[in-house]
């Protein structure tokens, strides 16, 4: 199921639980992801990664669906399955429509393509777009 | 400037004239930017790829801040320099704050990490997340 | 089980055959990975490929288990899943412990993160760590 | 020199200036990388990724100079520039001579070539490398 | 099978239909690709997607097969394995054989590797490579 | 220039030498890319690199200028500016013309965009695409 195997809840030292609690509480939920158990093999990883994470994933400036549509925008140009496939759900948990889900894709479709446009000939940066 | 050297308005052939026009009608300026006058050298990829930013682009579903927002994210995936900076600047033109930014760029960040810990570790789908 | 299949053993050419021969022998297995038996196709991509990993792979300045586990780093980053499957059970079979794997998946993990941060923010590179 | 500017120590906040005084005793120098001035514009993530970095770069069950030969591996394989000049230096910093800087090209650039090989073959995981 | 399903043509709408038809009609088949059947849940990404296929995979200064082969070259670079394998079938049908399958491969590593050499070793840009 | 500085001719050990001498024989020329200067600080990577780019890229199954331009797009999908920059001129030499150029951007360009909405809506790969 992973490298190491997946760490469950009732194998999971106090320090690992303490973490599994704070996800579960924090997205109110009563599971963890497999994410969670693979890494929590590493304890510091598995505390810094989900502090992190929550920090980061905090409405603030920009609201939860929005940043879980970042989530699968940068999964999907990655190609990683494992998080376009999380962050998917989270994001339709969060409330993305199917019609956000797909303009969502179609932005990721033609950023990665005018990226390769831009450096394929090797356009110079605007003066303007320049940091003084 | 770019590989075959940028095609300023006054050079251009009607054909990108009109492209370079719908462009400046559409974004309200008198300008624009360097990666057209790249592409314009193949007018069929600089219409083809114009009309389908114009419609990827366009507010419908999710507002034209939260697009930019995308393509500067996966923009910073990709390390793509030239884009980075003109959608950094479309972003801020669209209305994105000093805050929104910093959160952008935490989402890019901790996306991008755990990307490399899923796949690293080796990570399966949780079943909930398979699609039947 | 690959594009063009799996050359097994007893179906190689002599030319083939050489190639595992050697690989079993410097390994000390008695098996041949299938990314080998795949490339097989192409006895020219075959010997040249691993005549360059025995070749950069081999102990020197740095030590066997270092040179497996970045490639598992990198594996990972570029999201290769055959290479991080296969690399990380070389690594371990070089001697790689659980705690030497969550230090190697932390460094993954930031490198990845701060890669991004520093082109979002077009952070210019010091001038004391520019080439002169 | 950054999307919004760098953030020198004389003008920054308590809260930044605690974190470049964190930064300078660690590493035992008097500057700060461009790139904690860059980030600085947000306190929040100036904070959480320096500690993260620190509490991730800590020579444990790797060494520092492994640590930081991983991270240039990977800022090669993501062509972050601005990764590659700071943490070649960091490397060379913790000791790092000119075989094993060779030789660390070297896997990096064999790790690139075998992963594209692998899944341009389309070569399965062998059973054995499979978790079970 | 997908993020929100496949839609055969029998559920298919008449919009989205007539891109099946337009798909089967210029490819010469009696059917249509998991990929298109996956997008048509955004019918205008669904024909923006096709008709800018339709144009760019049209034999005119480069034919078909080294479209084909180049489509391969990027999706093994990028590690998309459904582009890997329904390209590698189409350059197939187009008349790659394995000789030139073989070859596609070795410069697909080759590439991928001095790409990250080239990047290690921070190689500046020769003057008669630079764009006056 | 590059991180270890280049190796010049003149400067050159007589191993370096002779692949330098080489290089120019091969392609005709009377200088060596900068590339080449920066690997020679190891002479092993040197003569390898050298070795498997001439044997890889001599006309074969593929005729040269297939090969630049899938050099060009490879490098152009990973943004790596030192490799556009010299395969980009690599291709014109072995005549490459502006349209060849055009529709070689156009393919990139859209190769990476489906490659991420592959990636983005989960798409399974065709049972007929599937390798027995």
């Amino acid at each position: 199921m992973a490298t190491l195997g997946l760490i469950e809840y009732r194998d999971a030292s106090p320090e690992v639980r303490a973490v599994y609690d704070d996800i579960m509480a924090t997205r109110q939920t009563d599971s963890v992801n497999n994410f969670w158990k693979a890494i929590a093999h590493d304890p510091a990883t598995l505390r810094r990664t989900w502090e992190s994470v929550k920090q980061v994933m905090m409405p603030g400036a920009l609201d939860a669906l929005t940043k879980e549509m970042l989530y699968v925008a940068i999964s999907a140009s990655n190609q990683c399955g494992y998080c376009i496939a999380s962050h998917t759900a989270a994001a339709r948990k969060a409330g993305m429509t199917d019609a956000q889900f797909g303009e969502l894709m179609a932005v990721v479709g033609m950023a990665n393509e005018t990226n390769r446009l831009a450096s394929g000939y090797q356009v110079e940066i605007d003066e303007r777009f320049r940091i003084p």
